[in-house]
């Protein structure tokens, strides 16, 4: 037996007790006649004493143990003299009989502390020396913690998980599938799903009522910064619900998981329409820890000669509350912030409304300071305050105010840690259009109902028809999003309609479907929050990587294992394939 | 609103409500004035009940209802005259004051009853439909259940779920990885994992302790009658523990899921080595539900002028208790089953011991009936005992010996369905011989430790070492396997050159791994289940496919949504890859 304890729940209860614990070293310390090691496991870390005068042989023994050396140590828990009570063990120490050692260590490459010296690169090549360190194995204890619960919730509450496959069939649309060759049927693929949607549809058609899945998508594509080739989903699916149930289960599951997990409790959360959001916070995910919200001028500030404003479709502005003292340079730096090229605003005009009543503006030119105390008293703006307006093409507006108004939460510090404010967006437009391919996409996927009002328009203004879709937000991040599913066929085969597809198309790609629905296929509806990111919430931190055990950099690579790598010729042989390289 | 109750959850204490069900029409029953439907879901089935003379209009509605429609009713719960007390629902039925039709069905192809008239093929086709059976719903209801508890058990035993990453590297070792090329590094490929194996193996190295993993498994093979490419496992790992440590806590799974689900207590489970295993029983995973071991005759059966006996390394006999009545037909259906091409004995001997005394053997012209006794001596036979007998090369005859044990235990009904008897096998070798590449394999696999007593032989006698590996057994069936593994570099280096790798190939395809054991790897070790082999194991069946939602066929197919299938060309351009198609 390696152990009698781990190195985490020795206490002064325990006094007197003959003991065995493993563990790595931590450090260590001379002080004379006494030789102090930090035992450390997963569980804590406990204090060994060795002692010149008792044992020398065992005391130099223990001078001589490396960094991450991993031991056995037999001896007598002890009162320790000298108490550290920031930790469980604290109050005692382990007065050493006998040491063995279990593995040496070589020095790592970085050092095992909660703030390591070592780089990104360094620390996942050597993933599993990073994952040593406390910060990073919390993180995935509180993912383990957060699927337990998530589990444990779903299924009090009548849910069955139902593992669905991963080898599935590729999809023209699925442009951005993995592909799977296979021996058995050479020349023929399986793609990874990214995402197990149409199973789940037809586990509602099984009659399996309420479906979950913590389970792993897969998508090809170019890696924005935070987004990873292969992800985790808590993908759901429930029958004869309308969008009114789903957003009421999966509100209560949110809030029980922040009560359990962080023992915060959640207001109830609020609705907001896709075109509320747009136009209030120009974005499908406003952060609502804070307002400044958006304010339209447009009918104010035209016709008095400021032809920018003039020429603009849209002139919209925040209000920064107390923050009229902010400084040219200040200022100068907020119109730096707009105009890069990421943003892309043409410039930036304020107005203070300065403490003592006065008004200064950079179109003081333009503008009495009747037609400011105008502008004041639509957005609500109060002496002290600031006024921050950009102008043009409506939605391009909207989209560099939403920029705007988050530097300003942030700067303000108003986007508190801590805080969370969980939102449901809902109404979002069925269709989308895209300029590129002249034609509309699926703004959430091809399954998604329109609302039973608009079906009539699908054809006629398909631009302008809603969806039974809803988007779970928390912070300004989206953390899930969902839809009342299509579950009939005719309908079904209207929308691959507009979305391009020929009859033959939708009949290769989704002929099992389309059956499926002609054998009684209920009301459902589903959602899917993304894993990765609620841990990442959960755990106060804005990147997903250090919630996932071995993550891949943004090409792609597992550059510990070094993944991918190139394959056998004869492996290729027996998939009949053969590289085709691009000159 | 779809539904104020669910089809399962009404009975005589909810007489007189107003409730609103949703279902599909099981069937429907016109008795003259009345109408009787059942409306199924997920939880149960409700009667309805029309009636001509309150509400003609509806129940000539309600008669239109074909089989699978869905349906939405209102009415009133009332107390039901006939009552069936088979179901919860059954004293009550449901007076319908309105029903809506939410989606109509065609006739299925097969009836959506326990016992239903299609077969496999068109089953498998349409499996959502085939999944609304009963009897294979309940098979996915139970491996939920069997997934929540192990989860809460392992979870509750301080076993921290971790996703290890499913996109890895592939190894010239895994000739049946899946393999998928990447987009972003064309001519690269990543694999699938087989197992989590070196994953979980980094785990320990980072101090995680106590792993584990409900997690999909890969292999690119050819299936046998009862495989999958894609199966699901329990996979787990342990650090600072010993094989005890390992078996006491697995048993003690083991029997937490058979109590909670199956409310069985289970005795402790024996443990055996291999070595007595193959000796007694011809095989590493004996039912051990019933006797019947391996009795060997060589020394008294030899030189008694019966030349098959004189010849063979191995005389082996089993006894099975109170058959001697066998018939002569009976006897020849037994050494034809033997001769069979896929067992392979040359012929069988028996010897009838009967209850009056007197013998009567196949080789009643060698052997006198002091000779028989004194057989029945070593056997253990008593009066009314038949006695069948295989010769030959040692090891062939065990297995032929196995297949007829099995065979007898069958036909005797030793076999009992619901008699849960499990068994840890100790004490693997290491290696085996492998006739075609003339070199030794991993039994388990690269990692597995060897005994440490056994160690001074891995270079002068490889075949004698044995490995620290076990196999939970049950009821004949492998449930599951592990191993210590070895956490020193210089040992994992010996095994990889033991395993004909040369220093570049060990070091290019586990270099991570002998590289991490550098950094204080601590002992440890662990153990996969194979989940779907003990689901259906726990559901009394034989077959793991019912017990997977959509599971593939012998090709490797999903006929439901024919896949795998070509991609387009444009797909594989953007991989770089080219159709090799074999002449």
């Amino acid at each position: 037996m390696y152990r009698t304890h781990t190195c985490g729940e020795l206490n002064e209860e325990n006094i007197g007790l003959e003991v065995t614990l493993s563990g790595w070293v931590q450090k260590s310390r001379d002080l004379g006649g006494l030789t102090f090691v930090d035992l450390r496991d997963r569980y804590g870390i406990t204090q060994l004493v060795f002692n010149m005068d008792k044992n020398e042989e065992l005391c130099l023994e223990a001078r001589k143990l490396g960094r991450e050396f991993v031991i056995q140590v037999k001896g007598n828990v002890i009162e320790r003299s000298n108490k550290n009570l920031k930790i469980p063990t604290g109050k005692i120490e382990i007065e050493a009989s006998s040491i063995k050692i279990l593995n040496k260590s070589k020095t790592p490459p970085f050092t095992i502390e909660d703030d390591t010296d070592g780089g990104e690169d360094l620390r996942m090549k050597y993933r599993y020396l990073d994952l040593r360190r406390n910060p990073v194995r919390s993180n995935l204890v509180l993912r383990h913690q957060l699927s337990m619960e998530t589990r444990n919730y779903l299924s009090n509450n009548d849910f069955i998980e139902v593992e669905t496959p991963y080898l599935i069939k590729s999809t023209p649309e699925g442009a951005r599938d993995f592909v799977v060759p296979s021996r058995m049927n050479p020349g023929q693929f399986y793609a990874l799903p990214q995402s197990p949607q149409t199973f789940k549809q037809l586990l509602m058609v099984s009659g399996f009522d309420k479906y979950f899945q913590i389970v792993k998508c897969f998508r090809d594509e170019d890696l924005r910064a935070d987004r990873q080739p292969e992800f985790t989903q808590i993908d759901c699916e429930l029958s004869y619900v309308d969008q009114e149930d789903i957003l009421n289960t999966f509100e209560g599951m949110t809030r029980h998981l922040f009560k359990k997990i962080k023992g915060i409790t959640l207001d109830e959360f609020p609705r907001m329409t896709y075109d509320d959001a747009m136009e209030n916070y120009g974005c499908d995910k406003p952060d609502i820890r804070f307002g400044m919200k958006f304010n339209y001028l447009t009918d104010l500030a035209q016709n008095k000669g400021f032809k920018i404003f003039d020429d603009s479709e849209a002139v919209i502005a925040i209000v920064a509350k107390g923050q009229a003292d902010y400084s040219r340079k200040q200022l100068d730096k907020l119109t730096d912030y707009v105009r890069r090229e990421q943003i892309g605003a043409k410039g930036m005009v304020y107005v203070k409304y300065n403490a003592d009543g006065s008004t200064k503006s950079s179109v003081d030119k333009f503008y009495s300071s009747e037609d400011l105390a105008e502008w004041a008293g639509r957005c609500g703006t109060e002496a002290g305050d600031l006024m921050l307006i950009l102008s043009g093409e409506r939605e391009k507006t909207q989209k560099q105010m939403n920029e705007l108004r988050l530097f300003m939460g942030d700067k303000m510090e108003l986007r508190t840690a801590g805080v969370y404010k969980p939102l449901w967006v809902i109404d979002f437009p069925l269709l989308e259009w895209d300029e590129e391919s002249e034609r509309y996409h699926a703004m959430h996927h091809p399954f998604t109902s329109p609302k039973t009002e608009d079906i009539d328009k699908m054809e006629s203004d398909p631009g302008a028809v809603r969806a039974n879709a809803y988007d779970l937000v928390i912070n300004g991040v989206e953390i899930g999003g969902g839809s009342i599913r299509i579950h009939d066929r005719g309908l079904q085969e209207r929308m691959f309609d507009l979305l391009g597809f020929t009859k033959e198309e939708a009949e290769a790609q989704f002929g099992f479907l389309l059956n499926a629905f002609e054998y009684g296929a209920p009301p459902h509806g589903g959602i899917a929050l993304g894993f990765d990111r609620l841990a990442s919430m959960f755990g106060g931190k804005d990147s997903i990587r250090d919630f996932i055990a071995f993550p891949k950099n943004n090409s792609g690579r597992d550059v510990m294992i070094d993944a991918p790598s190139p394959v056998a010729e004869e492996q290729l042989d027996e998939l009949e394939l053969k590289l085709n390289p691009k000159k």
